[in-house]
């Protein structure tokens, strides 16, 4: 055997010690974020036969997958394969087939919801570029099944919202503000009721909605002639090219305004924004979808509901919502704000990057209506933290120093049981083995009971409060106790 | 497209949350050993090129593979693969091709010795089986090339300790112990060296160490066959079918004893013992070889030196020694021996397994030629952590228990420059970013230095100790300062 140089394959990376270490501040992000807002990790096989693939996505994207054989049956394999035209396999180009399988296998057992995330290597058969790799990691975030089967809009929307809170709580947490990206949502039920308006006919829909999303990618000559290749009306033409600005698609529907009537409870929907030209190019969406886009332009995540493709995988019909965030373009976007640390910093701070696995803080309200919105506000400060003042007013801060926090950000859940008995809530923030339960009766007054030992937390004097400005906030008092 | 129940493929794992935990405990304790021995993390592609493969074992490894193309090219592709006989890429089977890759590349500018882990998915194209997978987790643990070009023989060992050191405090830390588990140590020249004298002839060599490799699982009769088959010699064939017990290598080489005698310095040759069965099928090991074995038959980790392999690849001559460990077979283990926490305990445990990735203390002798042991005792201490008498004494004490260690396990690590002027060591620990400093006078005297501050630290009375049962332990007082 001859000594040689072997090279690793294009669009993959060999990564020493620093590259880990940059790579592991992101993912040990992504799990912090995913573990505060209450998602459980899950992980599949690396890959997949290459019907699971077909299945969602037609036989076409079997082109553009990594394939994969058993090198066992020799050259029997190799002539099933040329035979048949594929493999039996395919590295998994994303996690959502994946998902799907694994919630239809088990979709009577499982709660509803499944707040479930997963974080590991994919695999696409393109030409690597900036920003696109042959192999790169992905974060995926789902809520899939509904926490209780009446109240359903509402029920969709909070799902939503909680899956984008996640994200925000990750570009929070690194350091990215609402001036520099911005989470913009749309509502493909508005848009096709819309693009039918414009005489744009149920069958030429999906090529609509691909057009869309390529709008910002190609100039508006490219979009006129490929939207005239395929029949669209002239009215879809003048909206999609932007030379006519009167016409535009009203977005104030009843979903997309309880989800940002929700991220208002929850305070962050300054990160928001309505906006038509958000399309998703994959046909599985079916209503709200968004883009976290960085700099007004670069997509860092996206996501939307995904209602009918359980069904798809042989489960029951179940709503679902989640999005992917790959790690290449973040750690690009990191790079180029400054926000991605070195040395004996990045050590330090990848070290401090672990939220508790068990749920710290399940906070429920009394059975008052008007409590709802009062916990959906606590729950996010408590996932969020508060910033000190000594680091907010100094110049030079970075968002991974230890100073950073006065109190600390932790893992918080609610109950998604429709009951409001305080012992069935009890009992369900028990089977999740939290540490403290915390029930809101209005906001200047809060309970708050150490489950390990059922027994009642009084504060100092007074009540304990939601106000994170009191000195008996109920935030301090767990990050202290914890 | 119609709805459909497809199934992962066989040997593969859908992991819900409770299972990712499971496997998170272990690959946290794996991370936890590796960074508090001072290891660095590295990581390379899930797919290699097939040549890679196969300069390291031969086209013929390439059946036991899954292998793996780009279905970008469509007919051609599947027309080319035919023509070749196999596919451009393969899934790893194993990490060490993509390592010596990785060192070949850079050989020149990495530090000497390169001391690196890596843990991830591994996939092989076997039947599926109690403890083996088509994909699995596997944690490799390697340190290649020398400290030093002087003191060849001594420095090899003192690599073979700290490679092997690591798997011990990983077994110690998971509650695993010396009567459980055992590390069996053989030298292949020595072996060679008895082979010969058994008229077993160069050329035979290799089968002759594939055979030792399958003495425990094959019968004394299809042994004997095999053998004769290879023309052995009948003194061979008597050794390995253990019909005569006065045929038995000797193991007291220089190589193993010195190896020995650092792991007597660092408390933990009551792990090890000399074992002449112990063969290591693979032909790419040079010198010492190792298994670490359960219950005297279930073989849990195993490696050696290979020397010869960085070259294979390109690299300069580069001595190197390493382990491999699967999680399936570990895994395992655990639940025979009620060593898998469950539930809350499992959250808790998870949460609190997470060594500094910044080295915490760097060890190092002033001038004096005995204090090199007391450096190694003393780091090895640092590592392993002091358990306390309360957790010793309770009968119900379980390994991931927070009650655990008096003195927690730290990032421990020393010098490899052969230089021993303090001010150059000191250069060498700020380079790696320790956080403390501390310097051997002799074993009741020791200097404590805070790199961050550069301040030398006083005990409350006396003197710095490397005694753990002193007052003025140097462990508890870094443990403490953290």
């Amino acid at each position: 055997m001859a000594s040689k140089k072997i090279k690793p394959p294009k669009g993959t990376r060999d990564l020493y010690p620093e590259d880990v270490l940059r790579q592991r501040y992101i993912t040990n992000a992504w799990r912090d974020a995913s573990l505060r807002c209450g998602f459980d990790e899950i992980a599949g096989p690396t890959f997949e036969s290459t019907e699971l693939y077909a299945v969602k996505s037609g036989e076409g994207i079997l082109g553009e997958l990594f394939q994969t054989f058993s090198g066992k049956g020799g050259q029997e394999t190799l002539d099933k394969l040329v035979e048949k035209g594929k493999a039996d396999f395919a590295l998994r180009p994303e996690f959502t087939p994946t998902l799907a399988r694994m919630y239809a296998a088990h979709a009577k057992q499982l709660p509803k919801p499944c707040k479930w995330f997963t974080a590991g290597p994919y695999f696409r058969a393109e030409r690597p570029q900036r920003g696109r790799l042959r192999e790169f990691l992905q974060w995926n975030v789902d809520a899939i099944g509904l926490p209780s089967e009446d109240a359903c809009s509402e029920s969709k929307a909070q799902m939503d919202a909680e899956v984008i809170e996640c994200s925000i709580r990750l570009f929070d947490n690194l350091g990215l503000n609402s001036e520099t990206l911005n989470i913009k949502i749309n509502d493909r039920n508005a848009m096709a009721a819309f693009f039918n308006s414009l005489s744009v006919s149920e069958e030429q829909l999906e090529t609509a909605f691909n057009l869309l999303d390529r709008q910002a990618k190609l100039p508006a000559d490219a979009l006129c002639t490929l939207a005239q290749e395929a029949s669209l009306s002239e009215a879809f033409i003048n909206f999609l090219t932007q030379s006519d600005s009167s016409i535009s698609p009203k977005l104030d529907t009843p979903d997309l305004d309880t989800l940002l009537s929700l991220c208002n409870d929850a305070q962050f929907d300054q990160w928001m924004s309505k906006d038509p030209s958000i399309a998703r190019g994959l046909a599985y969406y079916t209503g709200t979808v968004f883009e976290a886009i960085a700099d007004g332009e670069r997509a860092v995540a996206g996501g939307g509901r995904y209602d009918n493709l359980i069904e798809l995988f042989g489960g029951p019909p179940t709503p679902a919502c989640g999005f992917g965030m790959g790690d290449v373009v973040l750690g690009n976007l990191l790079d180029d704000k400054g926000l991605m640390p070195e040395g004996a910093e990045l050590m330090d701070a990848v070290a401090r990057q672990q939220a508790s696995i068990r749920p710290i803080a399940f906070v429920v309200p009394n059975g008052d209506e008007d409590n709802e919105s009062l916990v959906h506000t606590l729950t996010a400060n408590l996932r969020r933290g508060i910033e000190s003042e000594e680091w907010r007013n100094n110049d030079d801060r970075k968002p991974w120093q230890s100073s950073r926090y006065s109190v600390a950000p932790i893992h918080a859940r609610v109950s998604y049981k429709s009951t409001r008995k305080i012992n069935k809530l009890k009992a369900d923030a028990s089977d999740q083995h939290a540490k403290f339960f915390v029930e809101i009766q209005s906001d200047n007054k809060v309970e708050l009971t150490n489950m390990d030992t059922r027994e009642s937390i009084a504060p100092p004097a007074g009540s304990w409060n939601v106000d994170p400005n009191s000195e008996n906030y109920i935030g301090k008092a767990i990050a202290q106790l914890m």
